[in-house]
């Protein structure tokens, strides 16, 4: 089991950063939406996703201090929180999908997103909470209810614009063809996947593939939207390879902490 | 009654701006806080003000689009509704108080701003809760709930900061000598208030005025800070005379609707 330490971090800070940096991408809609309803629904997306990212991090920071050897641990000279976590990695280390990190874009994008994202978290979710891991599965478990929200939220915008105005069927084809090459990572295991998955801890993302795009087909169906052609899909995220855009996110996410460390005012 | 609609209208906007703008402040919290934990919670106080907004500007258009004398609605042609006077009224339409819209500072600024908020907004609507406007009173329970939370948490900040090290004593020293000034006003009746507290359906301020000064001065003792001297209190937000930072906040939040009016996507 020992040797299962360090690629159950990764997993958890992979779990966690996704749910963090396409957290903070929704809160920017906060007060710009376009409809007071839907600013309040995609706020409180948004703080769904950060809790979620909070609890995995507290599981990693967790594990990072029970196992000495970890060269974060020796930098800080004090325990790891979720904090540090969150606030003072760099761009490297972190492991989200580039889906999660591309620009905020219009509500079209915005939606579209939160539904290509939410279906795969459905889908992991529902199996994570049987994993041998029981803080993983306990975590999975609690989260689920708010994703089966988030899901039947998006769905339903993806089909009202899609099959809306000539104008929100265009914006909704424009973000499909954009978003469409960032979405075969979400079911691609990492190294840290294929390892824990054969012990039962982490879900085989190979397992819900298909049920991932058997509800992307059946919406954009209902959408009257095409799914794209494109074959090639972008990679890189889970493994730190990141877009330009997520250093833009840690800039301003992480000032505050950069520059005045454990600040509390 | 017909002659109270006008003040009735008035007052719910009144009731709606404050919440929507501090809401606003405080969203700009979302992924730049200190702790996570905190930025969840400062978030999740702004969701509940952007609600409260939500409701009071749904009475404002309802009475709005009951009264057919009233300007707006000819302008607009169209039904009044909760995002038009969330998102497209002028500067001058908005009768926040100043305190709310005051830059957001650092963290000892918001927490403070929120305790002297709260606690007006704890002691206001235990009054109008017993509003003889009947929606009025409605929302002002439900959301008495919410708002006890608030003023709990941001006095347990006050108190953690006063009490804390000496820098967090000296940034909220610094914060209530800024902020003080801009606290009177939320306790002086601007016309509409007077008008309808006649009636019982506005709370008189007069009547809060007391309760707000006392749990003020027993929070500030708890944190070991010094009550402000300064008497001169700054007032206009009410009737619509503001800073210059009502300006951007307005911006930012209104450009969306005001360049793509009735958008969806």
């Amino acid at each position: 089991m020992n040797s299962l330490i360090d690629p159950l971090i990764q997993y958890s800070l992979h779990l966690a950063d996704n749910s963090l940096i396409l957290g903070q991408r929704n809160a920017e809609w906060t007060g710009h939406g376009p409809i007071l309803e839907q600013d309040i629904a995609i706020s409180n997306i948004s703080l769904d996703l950060i809790g979620q990212a909070r609890n995995f991090y507290q599981y990693a920071a967790q594990l990072i201090n029970q196992s000495t050897s970890q060269p974060v641990n020796q930098l800080t000279h004090w325990a790891i929180t979720e904090d540090i976590l969150a606030y003072l990695r760099d761009e490297k280390d972190f492991k989200n999908c580039l889906l999660v990190e591309l620009k905020r874009g219009d509500w079209a994008v915005t939606v579209l997103r939160q539904f290509f994202f939410s279906t795969y978290q459905f889908y992991l979710y529902q199996q994570l909470q049987k994993s041998e891991d029981a803080t993983l599965a306990a975590i999975a478990e609690k989260s689920l209810k708010e994703v089966t929200y988030h899901l039947r939220w998006s769905a339903e915008w993806v089909i009202r614009l899609g099959a809306g105005t000539d104008e929100s069927n265009k914006r909704i084809t424009t973000a499909l063809n954009d978003l469409w090459p960032h979405t075969g990572e979400l079911t691609v295991n990492a190294d840290y996947e294929n390892i824990l998955s054969l012990e039962e801890i982490a879900v085989d993302l190979n397992t819900i593939q298909v049920q991932w795009m058997d509800k992307i087909k059946e919406v954009l169906s209902q959408a009257t939207l095409q799914m794209p052609e494109n074959k090639w899909m972008q990679t890189g995220g889970k493994q730190g390879k990141h877009t330009e855009h997520l250093g833009y996110i840690l800039a301003e996410m992480q000032f505050l902490q950069r520059t005045y460390p454990g600040v509390e005012w």
